[in-house]
């Protein structure tokens, strides 16, 4: 593959190219890597950036409907959209959120859209390093907003939080009672919460959701990186196109105000941080990963079940017969 | 300190020895920790072994109440119990959930009880093998039951259920639409849900509660680890003695069933190899953890944050200037 050549084809907004980069990123292959790395470095240095947006909800809360139906929105306004998924749980059972693109069709054929399914990946590590990478290829190809998507599980919600600029989260009008239902930390980590399907019947329970939502957020600890009235609570629906303007309104002023305050530019240094000290510990946790550590290790967990040495001492064995020092 | 006299008091059943002890294995000093491995080889050639019982359940829904019913009726019975805390949330705030023994006045008051608060601990590693150790040190002093609580946090109960034989989930009487409060991966390691409260007012709430979660344990995949029946739903209320006989009958139904087909020391052997893994793993990464490493950690950490380096990038020449060979 002509890596000169694809970046190119990149920095020209080819969507062939894109798909073929992501594609090339979430290899496993030695050489692919290499190639990946010298793809990314060629970009780089181009410093071409987007609106990161993270955006997670549980299943059934409207997902697919809310960015179809915001996507478009911003397409129609000029912009161009990428969309991505971040989905862990897909590792496990070989599917994949966003596989079936017709979940999104309308947008799926707009040509300012661009949207990746995610693949089948084996490890949070591997889901990690290929979205971020992905991201940079989408700032890279020229989009202005990339919308990346997660369900609620697990660690998903921390990897997509370090790759984006703003974290929306997704819910369905509820009881009252529902409000633990959503963990604390994704709460944390939420600068716009959007309750969706506020139409039809929902539209009053979606207020009520909304007002306890509202009120929950007042009682997080104030964060530096937010200006008055941050992280807030709005309806949506995405079904009938409403609020979903004044939702993007609100997330341009929030970002404007980071990026004047300081904050847009000390989170990314942050998230770049948190991803060289995330590299280091994969790179280091791979020491355990050949297959000469993996035949000692199997071996020695054999003798750790039927009970002949203790799961302590079998670790400074596996340790010392892999002449691996440690601190 | 002399270790063999440490552990003859400990196998002799010495209160105060059994607290010197685990005060020893949560130590971090290397010599405490070379100390603390001898007292474990020693006291484990004894063998003695105890009904290992996680308990998980977030703040509010008795746990203190329903241990101290719980516990009293089994030193009634004759039976020697410890109660044990893993809290990696306090490794945050420093607090301690079993810090105020008051909170079970007569169960600490009473000779045939043993309750250790949880420590102040830096890091989940470090619960995990203090906790394990704690486990196995009550075990040598002959504890029947040990008891092993955690708050519903994060991976504390993966650490909790990874050392324990049975594991119950303590819930409260709520409205039917709480059912996705729980976490799912809970649902999938409780062996046994008791619906606290079953009182006074809440006693009809609580008959919901234990009907939808025993509907939802239906429809939970099947575990070759489980009789017919289980995982089950039951009702208590701690505060007034109900229904925790009955309780601890299924426990030990369970219990027996598990011994008999081959299960319990499956599933002991398939621990210790866990913990063998989590062992190397903490041992791997903490050759990051030394003053050089994180003297050229941070100074790469600079780099990545100015930008002058990619995460990846400055992933690789970490693990150069460390030495570390990565597979």
């Amino acid at each position: 593959m002509d890596i000169a050549e694809l970046s190119t084809k990149i920095l020209s907004s080819d969507r062939r190219a894109l798909a073929r980069a992501i594609t090339l990123v979430e290899s496993g292959r030695a050489d692919h890597r290499a190639q990946a790395t010298e793809l990314l470095d060629l970009l780089a240095q181009h410093k071409r950036q987007a609106l990161r947006i993270g955006l997670s909800g549980t299943p059934g809360v409207g997902k697919s409907t809310f960015i179809e139906s915001f996507g478009l929105m911003l397409t129609e306004q000029g912009l161009r959209v990428a969309v991505l998924a971040v989905d862990p749980s897909s590792a496990r059972s070989g599917g994949s959120i966003l596989g079936d693109k017709t979940r999104m069709e309308r947008l799926s054929r707009d040509p300012n859209a661009f949207i990746r399914p995610s693949p089948s990946q084996t490890n949070l590590g591997g889901v990690a390093r290929r979205s971020r990478e992905a991201v940079a290829l989408c700032e890279a190809a020229g989009y202005d907003v990339v919308l990346i998507e997660t369900v609620g599980v697990g660690q998903s919600e921390t990897v997509v939080s370090e790759i984006s600029d703003l974290f929306l989260l997704l819910l369905a009008p509820a009881g009252g009672d529902e409000l633990q239902g959503v963990k604390r930390g994704i709460m944390e980590i939420a600068d716009v919460i959007l309750v969706n399907k506020a139409d039809g019947e929902l539209k009053s329970a979606a207020s009520r959701t909304c007002a306890d939502y509202s009120g929950a957020l007042r009682l997080l600890r104030k964060r530096p990186q937010d200006p008055a009235g941050f992280p807030k609570a709005l309806m949506v629906s995405a079904l009938e196109d409403q609020g979903l303007s004044i939702a993007w309104d609100e997330l341009q002023q929030l970002d404007a105000w980071r990026r004047e305050h300081g904050h847009w530019q000390q989170r990314r240094a942050e998230q770049a941080q948190y991803w060289f000290h995330e590299e280091l510990r994969q790179a280091v946790l791979s020491q355990l990963n050949s297959a000469e550590a993996q035949g000692e290790i199997n071996q020695l967990a054999q003798q750790v079940a039927s009970g002949e040495v203790s799961s302590v001492k079998a670790a400074g064995l596996a340790l010392a017969r892999l002449n691996i020092t440690t601190g």
